[in-house]
């Protein structure tokens, strides 16, 4: 322990961000007091904001301090298109990742009757409600290749056959850059069934 | 970028965090607004708390948010022995490692005049004052194996000297060019058990 009570609070309270143990929050605590107290203040204002004015957009369901998020207000994006992702961190990451101008619906959660997670959990209801709406000519589904990830997507191409829109699904393979000696064999499986004409 | 103006600022404030980059920082966001907002909460406080009032004690120069900070204040530490380091993260690894129950003073650096690190930034004033109170008997010098740490604990035998203070140095077994703060408890209690005599 440090002769700092507060220091000692400071370290034991990063300990909350994930993949933080007790030498990294002792080396983060040192950095921000020692070179970067402004750094801190800000992010101890963002913390503060945050947790407390972040909540789901009351359309897609992401993280949104409105009611409405920007990606839904913004009438830039294309409202034929509509992604639909497990958790707000998919839903970035194929922001960053693609060109995608449509816009998306957050299960914020997939299919998992275990741990309490059905159809009502993940707002199916909204999403049905807003294929009601006639705007949506595709529905891309990118939730996780997982068991449940799977199970949920089943879920999903039913409630767009009963909408009448065309639903699409994130092509399986061989990731870009991997090597075929050490992809899964499930992966290899399904990238070889599914193999496409090569085009010269 | 995501919906939530908010969320982009919070992702961009955690990067002031030391090994946080623009990946881990966006994991730790989603981390604490899904599953830790209590956490998150806590940690802006402390944050808050902590740059805004942790300064240094007057007597020993470490981080504290007391004038006299808590290892100082304390009458069950051995006022004979005086461990020198150079900052407040060297102090929490001797005190986590070893059992040492004397005081410290923290030289808040090294001498380094190429940085504007001299005499007087390192507080040997302060020191030496220290030292004239006549309670200490040895002065354990613990500055980093390096270069620069060897300089500075040249100059600190030096004052031990003139103050008639036995000064000591922290035993062979450190590697040399490593990082106090980031050598193993095991190898740092055994350097520590058998420090020798600092020859002037």
């Amino acid at each position: 322990m440090s002769g700092s009570p507060l220091l000692n609070e400071l370290i034991e309270a990063l300990r909350c961000l994930p993949g933080v143990g007790a030498k990294t929050a002792q080396r983060m605590a040192f950095h921000v007091l020692e070179r970067d107290r402004a750094g801190a203040r800000r992010l101890a204002e963002k913390l503060g904001q945050a947790t407390e004015r972040i909540g789901n957009c009351t359309r897609c369901r992401t993280f949104s301090e409105e009611k409405i998020c920007a990606l839904c207000a913004s009438a830039s994006r294309d409202a034929t298109l509509l992604c639909i992702v497990e958790t707000p961190a998919d839903q970035l990451a194929i922001e960053q990742a693609t060109g995608f101008r449509g816009r998306y619906f957050v299960l914020l959660g997939r299919l998992s009757p275990l741990d309490g997670l059905g159809p009502n959990e993940l707002g199916l209801d909204l999403l049905a409600a807003r294929l009601a709406e006639g705007e949506v000519r595709e529905m891309i589904v990118a939730t996780n290749p997982t068991v449940e990830g799977e199970a949920t997507a089943h879920m999903l191409s039913g409630i767009a056959r009963n909408a009448g829109v065309r639903a699409t699904r994130l092509a399986h393979g061989v990731p870009l850059g991997g090597e075929l000696e050490y992809i899964d064999r499930g992966t290899l499986a399904h990238a070889f069934g599914s193999r496409q004409n090569l085009e010269g």
